[in-house]
């Protein structure tokens, strides 16, 4: 995410990629391999297509964009050997906003090639790549065409900020002091926005393509409960010390908010029933850590030193930063930005040595109906 | 084209894209135009299929790219007024080298649909863009996908310089001075290269698919003809001043070649008919002043003024410049790169004023055959 190209993007909320961060996105890419494998497994050997198109919306250009892709291609391969079927082609589509990083994500292809061709067992399939720089909240890909869709910490972006929450006055997302009409708003856009996205790819998959979607959500019914909103009142609590300190204007805070929604499972569900075109084959909630290295080293958070919990919360300001930036200077400008993450992650060290932080994960497998 | 790529490209020949002269192009496109429109009536009219897959080889991502997709579109649309028939939809797919700036390219897209849209009365049907960082000499498209593809001034690039091209002493491309060895070198690359070209675009096409190809080339049977070695010729003289002044080393002179092959139209009509694929609809040999303004503005160059005729040889410095400086600087390193184009400017300012300059194009229109 390029903060020069704020001014370039998805209908003007500040973002220029749906990227999130890498570290949560690698955890949850494994915690959720099981439902991939099933999905491809039960995909790929019914029809065995010749051609298979296959999409991860929302990629970015880090370092964790192709890892499903590769895994997908891997699994297909395997598939092919063990039934004796010649490889498909693969036409991989890699989507974000038009501001991602496109030209880096598509030099470090190569490399990318060379290692998937190490990493299998004889000849692979021809793979044919492809960038399509565009909002998935529209139509992307022509009818009938794609095979399996895959989207992981991207869809709780929405298209813009909800209208008519001006009244969201000290907040900068939802938040247990949010006015009703607030709440209302950001769970309609949610709707609308998800809504349109299932219909956009339920045109865009054959009959019984697959679709795996991985958002950050909740587990309470409640819209302002601290597992989604927690981390963005911290930050507007920095952004609060330094409306009161004459560094930041109360108008331009007040009108700053936040273009995301973290639904819960029964939302998510409720939206899929409603659009009509998905049957669900899958659906669970999981959590990690906010600071991903936590749980990767399964390490119990009220037991560790106290320099890996300032890495911790170090480790959090930058994912955060990477997310949040974009906004902040489309709407505050560049100046406040270092201050804002250095009093943000003061806050974090604090919090984070008190408290058990975690974000909500929902993961979701479909099948498009006949 | 971006100086500080030249280290990420095709086969560590120095290109970064297959970018060339963007006022050549215009000149070629418009001199092109019925060829494409006979090419696109024939091919929409005889299937009228509902995905249309259109392909720009060698897109680059400066002003003209995007011209030859939207006339295209906007002739497709005529037709289906016209047939009374429901538009497709189309999937556009522009490719150049993964170093080529597709970030800007992407950028620009959504001014280029506004535009579109405007031009066009009534609805015009959805328009996917997809861009394809790949070599085109190997497969980049599914087999039977595809059923436009157009390439111009990008297929005179090699995919490498030749082989056993060692000799070619004082030289930077083949000379009149150059050893038979060096020419055939190049012929052969050439051979290699373009028969690649087309099996390749022969599996991605649809049956009837139409292919329209416009190469830098030549009307002379020999090779080293002045009329596509000329430009080269002064870009040396000027590098071999430099030599002899003790700025550039006489090794790293005596290795630089360029890779780029301008063949005559029974070279092209050869390969295509050795080949097989497809059968050749159209082919025509123009001519295009070095400096396009001439043409544009009709002016006969021996009765132009001092003035024109410098600002002439600047256009022709700053476009040669584009198109070579990844090539020189990443064989002779940035230092003398300045240095360079203030001679071969002011050699061109000499020769423009005294010759007849022209580049000749060889522009061929193709059917795959079923």
């Amino acid at each position: 995410m390029k903060v020069g190209q704020v001014l370039h993007m998805n209908g003007g909320t500040g973002h220029t990629s749906y990227a999130y961060n890498s570290l949560l996105q690698k955890k949850v890419i494994s915690l959720t391999k099981e439902m991939r494998e099933e999905a491809i497994r039960n995909l790929y050997c019914r029809t065995f297509p010749k051609r298979l198109g296959i999409a991860d919306l929302g990629c970015s250009s880090g370092p964790n964009t192709l890892f499903v892709i590769s895994e997908v291609i891997k699994l297909v391969e395997k598939l092919c050997k063990e039934k004796n079927h010649e490889s498909p082609e693969y036409q991989v589509f890699l989507n974000d906003l038009p501001g991602n990083d496109f030209n880096n994500l598509f030099e470090s292809l190569e490399r990318f090639k060379e290692k998937l061709n190490d990493e299998v067992d004889g000849e692979i399939g021809p793979c044919f790549f492809n960038g399509v720089p565009a909002s998935f909240y529209g139509r992307i890909f022509p009818s009938k065409t794609m095979h399996f869709i895959h989207s992981s910490y991207s869809l709780q972006w929405l298209s813009q900020v909800p209208k008519g929450v001006e009244n969201n006055k000290g907040n900068i997302y939802m938040a247990s002091t949010s006015p009703i009409n607030v709440l209302k708003a950001y769970y309609n856009q949610f709707q609308t926005d998800f809504s349109l996205f299932l219909k956009c790819r339920a045109e865009e998959l054959v009959e019984r393509g697959r679709m795996i979607l991985i958002f950050l959500g909740r587990k309470s019914d409640h819209q302002y409960s601290k597992e989604s909103c927690y981390i963005w009142e911290l930050l507007a609590s920095a952004l609060n010390d330094m409306v009161l300190e004459g560094i930041i204007m109360e108008e331009q805070m007040d009108t700053f908010n936040i273009p995301q929604y973290a639904p819960s499972s029964s939302e998510v569900k409720l939206e899929i029933l409603k659009e009509g075109s998905f049957t669900i084959d899958r659906l669970e909630v999981t959590e990690i850590h906010w600071n991903a290295y936590n749980d990767w080293n399964d390490t119990n958070f009220e037991s560790s030193l106290p320099k890996s919990r300032i890495d911790g919360a170090i480790n959090v300001t930058n994912c955060m930063r990477a997310v949040a930036e974009p906004l902040l200077v489309n709407h505050f400008g560049e100046a406040i930005i270092d201050e804002v993450f250095v009093r943000y992650q003061e806050i974090l060290v604090d919090r984070m040595s008190k408290e058990k932080t975690e974000f909500v994960n929902v993961s979701i497998s479909m099948t498009k109906k006949v």
